[in-house]
């Protein structure tokens, strides 16, 4: 298994606090495995309304989850503050890959990290459609910078 | 119905920032009623935490939530950030009836407001218990201040 | 303190059964006092769509919460199965009460029960309107039947 | 990309049925991304609580998740029925890959597919441990059978 090692927070452009939920914990006192995808959504989705990117009451295009993955390396327990790093990873005609570290409080390096890809899709429709310019002069910033 | 009038912040002496999540809203494009009470848990257990009230891996004593209620005056939804304002309604002797504000973003008005009723159960037996005098320490700062 | 007693299956006319889920358990190892308002719009708004009286996608007057309560007399823990019992407590002009009883597998009084008011508003303008008679012919079944 | 295509129910030797909530659906209208990882959690402690192989209270060795990841094939909606169909992929000396197929109502293909892997861990020293034998021959009749 080639498993990742966690990277530290100069690999992600812009961050999100999140605090911690009582609920997030389960039964074991951590932060469950499946509340970490929803770290992944609101990063990504605060950033796009925020750029102005993203009007949820209106946008005809919305952008569909078709793939998500993600890597726990040590555990995250309420009250702690999440800090969710955002990148992304790829950026294709219709589809985005966005990849997000999950810090807890302070620590250097990810507790988790995963991504997940959105593809463009046209409501009405129901099909794919180009990334429009506004989304991707966005999504740039996020993009690995050359070196 | 009496119902009652949206509070101001200075009726609350504690509050915590709680970013919403992309997921708090639900179809309507709003926070959605249920995860108004899980705004609830976190203010007031994350002041039981912060205080050194609640050890959530060894407690023996816990809160159960036997009774709860919100009113809702105007809708939050994500991207907002929540400030949950919190005070202690009446100090019982197993009981804490805990009193919620939820504000949105800088506004001087509760979106809603609430409360939960926890009895202290020591958990082996499952019988209600008298408050310890640390967590009554702890809350009696958020009680209702004589004039 | 008036509190009420846990009431029985026969005092509600509709039932659903959800299956509880692993994340419904908070540290404590029991189904968190809110995820029970989960149950509460889910059975209702199941009723709702099984009796083609809301179209989630289309509907243009939607209905918006504004007062919940809910009283909790004993524990549910995953992986029980939960059984909400449905009624209509008060049908006004634009409001509705719904009223839910929460019973764990198979046993007869409720582990909780509560109620949530719905205010019809039409979303376009955001005013509360009269509830269509498509509505009002699938809640009266709900109603309390006289003896 | 190495997409894999959506598999059939017979691939599956367990399932679970899980009504849709209400708030499994985000403001488009679908289960939420990170919903299906809840499913995939109920669907396999489900089993093992049924099988006798995991008593929640007092387990001393629980199962991290270290690894998750999920394609997702077509949308599912409350007020759908979820199928969730479990098998395991690889049971090693400590750790176990579950594979879940998300199924919608009757459909014969699956809706989404995904995994996860549990590392089992002592609680009170935080180190992986073999798998006991209670837990392995619970799990065997989940591995894939040889034709």
């Amino acid at each position: 298994m080639n498993r990742p090692s966690p990277e530290t927070r100069d690999r992600y452009p812009y961050f999100l606090a999140i605090a911690t939920r009582w609920t997030d914990n389960d039964v074991y006192g951590h932060v469950n495995n499946a509340v970490y995808y929803s770290y992944f959504d609101t990063v990504v989705n605060h950033y796009l309304v925020e750029r102005g990117a993203l009007d949820i009451a209106t946008s005809t295009v919305v952008g569909l989850v078709v793939d998500s993955a993600c890597q726990y390396f040590s555990p995250i327990a309420f009250p702690d503050t999440v800090y969710a790093g955002l990148r992304v990873g790829k950026l294709g005609r219709s589809s985005i890959r966005y990849e997000v570290g999950v810090f807890r409080n302070n620590e250097p390096q990810a507790s988790a990290q995963g991504h997940f890809v959105h593809v463009c899709v046209d409501r009405p429709s129901g099909r794919a459609v180009s990334i429009s310019l506004t989304l991707r002069a966005a999504l740039e910033p996020l993009l690995p910078q050359p070196r």
